[in-house]
């Protein structure tokens, strides 16, 4: 099948699966799950070969981590999908119940998004994840993964797909979109695409927002900020830092700035470097915390670059309106933290940095879809309109309006002698 | 200022807008209606003048009637800005809360999207009121009207801006693009506009959505069915199909094709014919729908027409499935009817169309957020993000996640003897 084959047979499915009841995608995970089991050494030896190409092919050793999909890895994302069997359906859930007059009584129902185009590198537990994401959720999914992972994408998509059809998913829900396809031609496809899901670097994920009309759900950079106020505690602010830059500095959660405050600067600095050089952090400095603690000269550069690295800038600033300008000037609008004791501060500065997630006497570590205890994390995102920080299932979730009426027309609600709406909270389901 | 600058004006005050309490906000709100009686007599007068040179330039009569912004439209308006004053503020609002762990609690919490760009043709009250509900949900807003409204627009503006500056909103938030500005330089502006709302003609905004990076919220075509099923109520699928079409054929949410199910056509037919040609509608039918009535023959190209006028195309089918298969593949996913009294194909059509609205023996006329009782309706959706079908204000607003801790940081929470997440429901505010 051509890509646009593929794409309009799940554009197609996508409608059916909109409306298969729950059972039967519970069915239809277990099944997978039993599938990857079965079919975990033909899996695991498909894996093999990729990674013996990439090998070959000198891939580095981070991204043949990445590739490896062994039998511990199988385990795992079955662990996810009994997990995902267990929460309840997020499709057909009443929202909103308004009776509009009697016998018209309107609904406001989720339903799926329809067809989500996910774009991944290297790693094939996302197929895995992503792909059953998608079914629980109602939507149909295009997949395209790096070509490093082909052969260990071709046999996870066979083996979801069988299973789940098998238990009486619609054909073609799942298309995989093999590696000689271009990633330029799905990022055309709006006419069956609704959402892309874009997993992988940040160059890569910047390269897919700016080329494609369909919307996207992620973020490209991740330029976190740890403002450390006047008010703040000196010693949970050191932790607070430590952990933000060091606790996995490849996150796009982790610190690349820490902004000071200079009232605390002299007192915060030398022992915040201590602790930070201690870990193997380099420190980049604006003039006035060089005349404090001895660090490389910042450049104008240093405070829109995210270093996913052991290494942090840092500047002193006068005030929090101060601060707060810095991290919506130069940050990605991911997550920004404030550590102050005075609540006046904090309420500023969470009210005013325009971005997903603001914390208060925390580390921006904590943001991520699992420790919100928002169960499978579609993503992290940075739009502003849909679904914003971490992301959940509800993600990949829309509603339609539903309108139960008994012969109701227009005509009869209009002009001065019209009838009237009621326009009355029902808080009832929808039984259609 | 250039477009730029205003935009990036506009990008700045909507930081400080999103702090403004609700106070302000209504005390700003009653500022402006107040404000636009004061200066009612130079409103209408630059009014005048728009009308003045639109007359000369040949403008057609229902433009000049949308153009049109006298008293009574001032009156109109003003009596819109006192019921958003009333309703409550939509900002602020906790969505859900959750306790990590003891002393660390997070809240999802409504905030305004940002700076909203508004490009409109024509009528000169769709500034005063988009503007105004940009303001109670704390967004900044964009402008930009049709040159045939520039003398109205520039009045309103001012108006608004030194009305609600005056209360102590932040300046800039309003920016007016003038008529010179392009549209298309806005449309490049993903780095100040977070969200589009075009008003006007289809061509319009499918020209808006076609040309830039910036989420769009509105809906470029209509094309609505009526399905009346087998098991439909004659009586009543006449009176739904003649408001449907009829009750005011330039709306978007009005009927373009009507289906019928063979099992019923023979009985149906005849007698729609009848009622529609009463009230001037022009048929346009299938085959199998000349077998029975006289009709002019219908195109494929009138499948995907949005009339706006009294012409309604009509194709036979013979079963639910075919209907749906229609709608999906000619309609825009805008409103689509069945009627019936067979509960069960209702429930298939209403899951398996692929609809913003769809209606179960009703009009789909009332598919409008007045009708809804939405309060304000910012626009109708077809999206499949977002919003969906008539958007209130809850479409202007988006979330962040606040994350109040007390030094936590990520570390104690890894590992093995780590320690556990509570992920415990808090049902409580946001304090800060």
């Amino acid at each position: 099948m051509s890509i646009a084959e593929t794409a309009a047979a799940a554009k197609s499915a996508s409608i059916q699966l909109a409306a298969v009841k729950t059972d039967v995608k519970n069915k239809a995970l277990a099944e997978i799950a039993e599938a990857l089991r079965e079919n975990s050494a033909e899996i695991v030896s498909a894996n093999e070969q990729d990674l013996t190409d990439a090998q070959k092919s000198n891939l580095s050793a981070p991204l043949l981590k990445r590739l490896k999909f062994d039998e511990q890895k199988i385990a795992d994302v079955c662990a996810g999908i009994e997990s995902l069997i267990k929460i309840d359906d997020p499709v057909g859930r009443t929202i909103r119940s308004t009776e509009l007059d009697g016998g018209l009584e309107l609904y406001k129902v989720s339903c799926p998004i329809g067809v989500i185009g996910v774009i991944f590198e290297s790693r094939p537990d996302a197929l895995v994840q992503i792909s059953t994401l998608c079914l629980k959720s109602g939507n149909a999914v295009l997949l395209k993964g790096g070509s490093e992972a082909q052969h260990s994408n071709k046999i996870l998509a066979d083996v979801v797909s069988r299973a789940s059809e098998k238990a009486g998913i619609p054909k073609g829900w799942l298309g995989l979109m093999e590696t000689r396809a271009d990633v330029a031609e799905i990022l055309k496809m709006d006419q069956y695409i609704d959402l892309l899901v874009p997993r992988g670097s940040n160059e890569f994920v910047r390269h897919i927002m700016d080329n494609t009309n369909i919307p996207v759900l992620g973020h490209a950079e991740g330029i976190c900020h740890v403002y450390v106020d006047a008010g703040a505690d000196v010693d949970m602010a050191i932790r607070i830092a430590v952990d933000s830059k060091c606790q996995y500095v490849a996150a796009c959660n982790s610190v690349e700035t820490m902004l000071v405050h200079y009232g605390i600067a002299e007192e915060f600095l030398p022992q915040v470097k201590a602790a930070l050089e201690e870990k193997g952090v380099e420190l980049r400095g604006c003039e006035k915390t060089a005349a404090i603690i001895e660090v490389k000269a910042v450049t104008e550069e240093d405070w829109s670059t995210e270093y996913l690295d052991y290494i942090l800038s840092i500047k002193v600033v006068g005030s929090p309106p101060e601060a707060i300008e810095h991290i919506n000037r130069y940050g990605s609008g991911h997550t920004d933290a404030i550590i102050t004791n005075d609540s006046g501060a904090a309420e500023e500065f969470m009210d005013l940095v325009d971005s997903a997630n603001v914390f208060w006497n925390c580390s921006t570590r904590f943001s991520d879809g699992y420790r919100y205890g928002l169960g499978a994390e579609v993503g992290i995102s940075t739009n502003k309109i849909h679904a914003r920080g971490p992301v959940g299932m509800e993600g990949l979730l829309i509603y339609k309006w539903k309108l139960l009426g008994s012969g109701q027309v227009v005509a009869d609600y209009s002009g001065s002698g019209g009838k009237r709406f009621t326009h009355k909270k029902l808080n009832k389901d929808c039984e259609l």
